[in-house]
C-alpha cells in the first residue's frame, strides 16, 4: 500500500469558468505507479468545488444557469454585508457542489463513464490562481 | 492494507427511479474479509448519482420534486441545442448531488445510521441498464 | 499503513445549526500519528450533513437562505403525510449536500485553505445529539 499526494495549478478565467483536470489526474496515477486504489481530488479553498460532467460547451452553460437560480447573484448575502466583495452567492454555491470528490481506479485507470469528465468549477467572481490537492492511494 | 473492487449491475426502471443499494454494499463488505476501513461507491456515468436518504416511499417523491425546483425538465438548456436528447436537465442535477460517496465502516458494518440508506438515483429520461463501482479499502 | 475511527460528539442547537468541526478533525488526525492520508468524515444520520465553508457570521444565514429557496420549509412533502414529524424539507435537503466528505492530509495537516472550514449542518428541525464517524486512513 502506497499513498502519493500531487499539487496541479491552473489560472481560471474568471466566474464560473468549468475546467477539465480529467488529464492531469490520470497523469498523475500513472506516475505514482500505484494500479489500483482511489484518488481524492480535493479544492483547498471556499470558493471552488470539483464534481463531474460531460465536458461539452451546452452543459457548460447549464450548470451556471443552474447554480444562477439556486443562489441568484444579484440577491442580497449577509456574507456581502461584512466583507463586500460582491460573492457570497460564490460561497454558498461552493458550500452545496462540495469541495471533493473520491473516484476508485483499476489496472491505472480511473472507473469514469465515456462521457464523464472531473471538472474544477471557479465559483468566485474573478480569475483566480487555483491549486487542486491529488491523493491517491492503493497498491 | 487490502484493496478489493466490485461493481454491481441493475436496470433502473425511468427518470429519478431510486435504488436502495445498501444490501449489494453490506455484501460486497463482507466477501471482501476486510474489517475495518472504507468503502468509496461510484458512479460511472454523467447522468446518475449517489447519497444517502431515508428510504420510504414519501422521500422517494419529495426529492425529485426538490430536483425539479431546481433543475426543471420544462426549460431551455443548451445541452438541448446540439445533442436533441431530452436529457440537459438530467446532466446537472446529476453534476449538483455527485457521483461518489465515501462510507467508513468498522468490523465489517457500515457506520449508517439506522433510517439511513445509501441509493442510485436515475437522472437520466429513461430506463437503464445501470453499473456502479464499488471499491473496498483497508484491513 | 494504517486506519483508526474516532467519534466525535455535540449537541445543536436547532433546526441549521452549523458546527464548525475543524478542531476535532484536526486533533483526530494528529492523536492517530499517520502522517500522510485522508479523513473521512461521516453523518451517520438522513437529517445532517457536512461540507466546508469560510466560518463567519454572514455565510451562516446565507447558506440556511439557499437551503430555504431549494427546499421550503412550508410547502407540503409526502413524507410529512405518513410520519408527520415535520421534517420533510430536512430530509431531501441532507440528501442533496450529501453526508460524506473526504479530505487529504500531509505531514498531519488538514490541506484546507485558510478560510476554509469543515462543517456539520443540523438539518432537522430541532435540536439534537449528534455524532460523526472520522476515519483516518495513511501511514
Amino acid at each position: 500500500m502506497k499513498i502519493t499526494s500531487k499539487r496541479i495549478n491552473f489560472k481560471t478565467r474568471g466566474e464560473t469558468d468549468i475546467i477539465d483536470i480529467t488529464g492531469e489526474v490520470t497523469n498523475a496515477i500513472k506516475a505514482s505507479e500505484i494500479r489500483n486504489g482511489i484518488v481524492t481530488i480535493f479544492v483547498p479553498g471556499a470558493t471552488g468545488a470539483v464534481t463531474t460532467i460531460e465536458y461539452e460547451p451546452g452543459l457548460l452553460k447549464d450548470l451556471p444557469a443552474m447554480l444562477e437560480r439556486i443562489a441568484p447573484k444579484e440577491i442580497e448575502y449577509e456574507h456581502e454585508k461584512r466583507w463586500h466583495d460582491g460573492n457570497g452567492h460564490s460561497h454558498v454555491r461552493a458550500s452545496l457542489l462540495g469541495p471533493s470528490i473520491t473516484i476508485p481506479f483499476e489496472d491505472g485507470r480511473l472507473t469514469l463513464g465515456t462521457w464523464q469528465q472531473i471538472v474544477f468549477i471557479e465559483l468566485d467572481n474573478k480569475s483566480r490562481s487555483r491549486e487542486v490537492v491529488l491523493q491517491i492511494m492503493g497498491e
